[in-house]
């Protein structure tokens, strides 16, 4: 089995990732933050390690700014929807995941003004583009931090400056970014900060956060339990209980402490280099065999580790089935959840055949996808 | 150890739920509903599977009607806020927990009516009080099944029979019911039934779920990428994938889905009978040392596996501490997030210790408690 579906999520975890849930779940399963005893307590000291250790990897000052989430998803629409009221103009990007352009065509229907500025056949966004689409209502700007169909790395610096010197809020989706390229909530000026803890960060699924600078009011999407302050009815304001109603996924916010762990330990500069090592390799043997179109900036100064490609004007899941079926290899076809990107870079119609790798996978298993990829080409 | 805050989260859980999220996350850890290849496949079977067991415990006709989500609260706010408009009327009790009541509080301040049926002294709640609030502009009622404080069950069918009789829609949060009592959404007339995974169905933390009756249309609150219809823009207004955006916890509900064929299996009449042992054995037994006060209707007939007591005047966090420190012994204290149920019964300012039970308690750690409640009332 060679898997290349890490974009959708990252397999497999480090072992430490799940010795560490099933350890929580076995010895300290209890309800964190709730009821005061031993077990409780310590599956809360857990978490609150986690918050730090995710605090550290992004350069969050204060790690009860940091909130956990369900998955990359909720945190994009509590960002997007506490902020943005009707009235309000926000700026976005063609090369936006579902998760950000549906919450926002959501809110266009109630009276959010939306503009989406388009990327190149790459997929790279101008930041010039998006300045020059700011307006006096401009209250938010979103992008992406790395393309989950081109792997585009966007240039979220230049973005953030320009949010700064504007006065508009920057949100980042980290989806394909979180665990592999360094991100600084400080030093981009990301105001706030989504990202899942089952890809990059090598967690389980079922986790994911979301940053929000310090002083930011951003609305609460749902009101509940907190474990705090509980002789209110009223959802205490207080971070990171506000967004955190309900029991949370303990172990699984333990196992994606040991996720982090282990990035930290291993070095993000060193998993970075070997997926930009992989990657690279991809690109450049894919863009021997004829018949293959790959997309993207192809140069790992630009892209992260997802590579798309079409093998002629076969249908992307016929392909990926066939690697599956035939090769054992697990890519994903199809639209990607990014329908606007895949307008933007013309493959609408085709879909795409997206690999993208990650800290498990070797040069050998790349050999090994090129050599498929070429006796599918002869064949089709 | 003796574990009884099972009303918190069950602990432990049957081997067999570890065991199966273990496998899923090493053996077929992809992202389900995604990318069509044999893993990914695989992880949405048993997603299936898992949606298959649970329309059968609730005897749902059909298992789309069924969405997973990221616990109990998520389902509440869902359900709630997706019905409640302004201008709508709203009834619920007392005996709330606070994921019922702050949703609901905060939509009252949107222009939302609500009314709070209040309860006795034993956390029962008249089904008539019920019936005489409904007003012209009255859309819901939502009710807890088993109280969180007091174990009381409440009268859910006669409640669902005054809903279904008065054209009213009709949510019940069987937060401490669901995988103990039986619970049939059609015969009780339920409309919307929001559940937790980890506590009496046994699976694990970051699971729930959240049946909606076929032809409800109930806004969604998040969206995003879906796997599904991902060419547009608009979010999919398809079950289950309308309320389901984002990466599920994949693995999680594969162990939710062992919990419940474990209950299927071993069969929820055993397990309830087996709770109401330990309970009236629990009752009965501290209902005789001096000093100690038992809320609640005291009877198995009449309620769950949750009994909150206080010892004298004594702070209720002062008592769990000793129970935990000096018997290990873990129980919860405090408001239990539910503060109006706590001035319901006259304990607001004191709390409760609430020991509640699951289905790995025994009658011998029962004995246990009881021994420890009594030298513990000796000495304070």
């Amino acid at each position: 089995m060679i898997y290349f579906d890490n974009a959708a999520t990252s397999f497999p975890k480090p072992d430490i990732v799940y010795d560490s849930i099933m350890k929580a779940m076995k010895e300290y399963g209890a309800n964190p933050g709730r009821s005061g005893h031993k077990l409780a307590l310590r599956l809360s000291r857990e978490i609150y390690e986690t918050r730090e250790l995710i605090a550290r990897l992004f350069n969050i000052k204060n790690p009860m700014n940091l909130i956990f989430t369900f998955n990359c998803t909720e945190g994009l629409n509590i960002g997007i929807k506490g902020i943005l009221e009707r009235g309000d103009h926000v700026i976005t990007t063609s090369m936006e995941h579902n998760s950000v352009l549906r919450p926002l065509k959501a809110l266009e229907k109630e009276g959010v003004e939306l503009t989406i500025v388009k990327g190149d056949l790459a997929g790279r966004i101008d930041p010039t583009h998006i300045k020059n689409s700011i307006k006096k209502n401009t209250k938010l700007i979103v992008t992406t931090h790395v393309s989950n169909l081109t792997g585009t790395i966007m240039p979220i610096d230049e973005i953030g400056q320009i949010a700064r010197e504007n006065g508009i809020l920057y949100m980042v989706d980290a989806a394909q970014s979180a665990g592999v390229y360094h991100i600084d909530v400080e030093r981009m000026n990301i105001d706030i900060l989504a990202f899942p803890g089952h890809k990059g960060l090598l967690g389980p699924q079922g986790t994911g956060g979301l940053y929000i600078r310090e002083g930011l009011d951003i609305k609460e999407i749902f009101q509940g339990g907190t474990g705090s302050i509980s002789h209110l009815l009223e959802q205490p304001d207080i971070m990171p209980d506000r967004y955190e109603s309900g029991t949370p996924n303990g172990p699984g916010i333990v196992g994606l402490g040991a996720g982090v762990k282990y990035i930290l330990e291993v070095g993000i500069d060193k998993i970075r280099k070997h997926e930009e090592e992989l990657t690279q390799h991809f690109i450049e043997e894919a863009l021997k065999i004829d018949k293959v179109k790959v997309y993207g900036p192809l140069n790992v100064k630009e892209q992260g580790a997802v590579v798309s490609i079409n093998i002629g004007q076969e249908d992307s899941s016929e392909i990926s089935y066939i690697l599956d079926q035939n090769y054992d290899i697990q890519v994903r076809p199809g639209l990607h959840c990014a329908p606007m990107a895949h307008k933007t870079i013309g493959t609408f119609q085709q879909g795409v055949v997206r690999f993208s790798f990650g800290p498990f996978n070797t040069h050998e298993e790349i050999e090994s996808g090129i050599k498929a990829i070429k006796e599918i080409s002869e064949q089709v």
